[in-house]
């Protein structure tokens, strides 16, 4: 029998991920003060990707003390736009402003998985996928967050490219699943060499 | 007012990406015989990526001489692998020879878009992605036709990489959007430069 594989994480669309790609797995979120921990990471100068991964491995740490045994997926995704990290806007006028700065831009997705077993690091990898905005309209601004507000609050950049949010782009170089917050293909490659899901 | 956009394709998934990008568009589906097109243009010796663009062209010429003054979209995708093309799996049978032969292989997805207005070519554009499989076993493939055959004989290659089918591959290089079969970002940006979708 296969071991078990639990999901560090309350995002949906990584949850969808491993849904679509048929892989059964559990989901235990880690209570962590993501905004302190990455206020004193910067103060440490921590580089933005060794933040995603010290966010991921967090998480996966946490969980995996309460479920030991299990493989534990943790993940974190960071965007930065000439070394300035965005996260998750907290209103409206906040989401302006950020899709204001990156607007006509070039700015990088990190997100990174870390897996735990028996609270231990196993496994751990990092993506990087560089994504360029078109210069559009202050207009436009006002209408796409008007109209996708609801869903955007809850996303890094407040962007979802599955939806509205892949016409703010005029090139994305890099990982599809990358962009939207796990490096899946390195995750199934893990999870299929561990036995954990089907070779 | 803007111009009435026409997706000549029947597919559902590029025209999920369209509404999911929030473009509105009606569809009108051009009856070809694909099958007997494509072998004609292998005869010729035309490229796959050539023979990609030839067949979205055609379904964007026929519906365009329906909708005069419409702005018709015509979209098609070829599978390569080491020259040979690969279509829409006819039986399971045919879909486990496929995949036998793109295991371990890299193979090569063309995405053609092609715009029609007035019975005029406008604008076309060919993206193309590599992508690698891994050597997955036999009985995974066995496993994977029966539990996804009704979705997956409706594509290119047999595999919905937004399904199981990602746990096919070990690398994907290339345009998530151009693996779906449609280029996405390029499509939208003419039709925003064009005043079909806002700035």
């Amino acid at each position: 029998m296969s071991e078990e594989l639990v999901l560090a994480s309350a995002s949906r669309i990584r949850a969808d991920l491993l849904t679509a790609a048929g892989v059964k797995f559990s989901t235990k979120v880690a209570l962590i003060d993501e905004a302190t921990i990455i206020d004193s990471l910067v103060s440490e100068k921590l580089l933005p990707r060794d933040i995603a991964d010290a966010l991921a491995d967090l998480k996966a740490q946490r969980v995996s003390g309460q479920t030991p045994g299990a493989i534990v997926l943790g993940c974190d995704q960071i965007l930065e736009c000439a070394g300035v990290l965005s996260a998750k806007p907290t209103s409206p006028h906040e989401l302006k402003s950020q899709l204001i700065g990156l607007r006509g831009q070039t700015h990088q997705l990190h997100s990174a998985a870390v897996i735990y077993h028996s609270g231990q690091p196993i496994w751990r990898f990092v993506g990087t996928a560089k994504l360029k905005m078109r210069f559009f309209s202050d207009a436009y601004i006002d209408q796409y967050i008007t109209d996708n507000w609801s869903t955007v609050r809850h996303c890094v950049g407040g962007y979802a490219l599955e939806a509205e949010g892949v016409r703010l782009f005029s090139k994305i170089d890099g990982d599809y699943f990358t962009v939207l917050g796990l490096p899946l293909l390195e995750v199934l490659a893990f999870l299929t060499e561990r036995g954990v899901i089907q070779e």
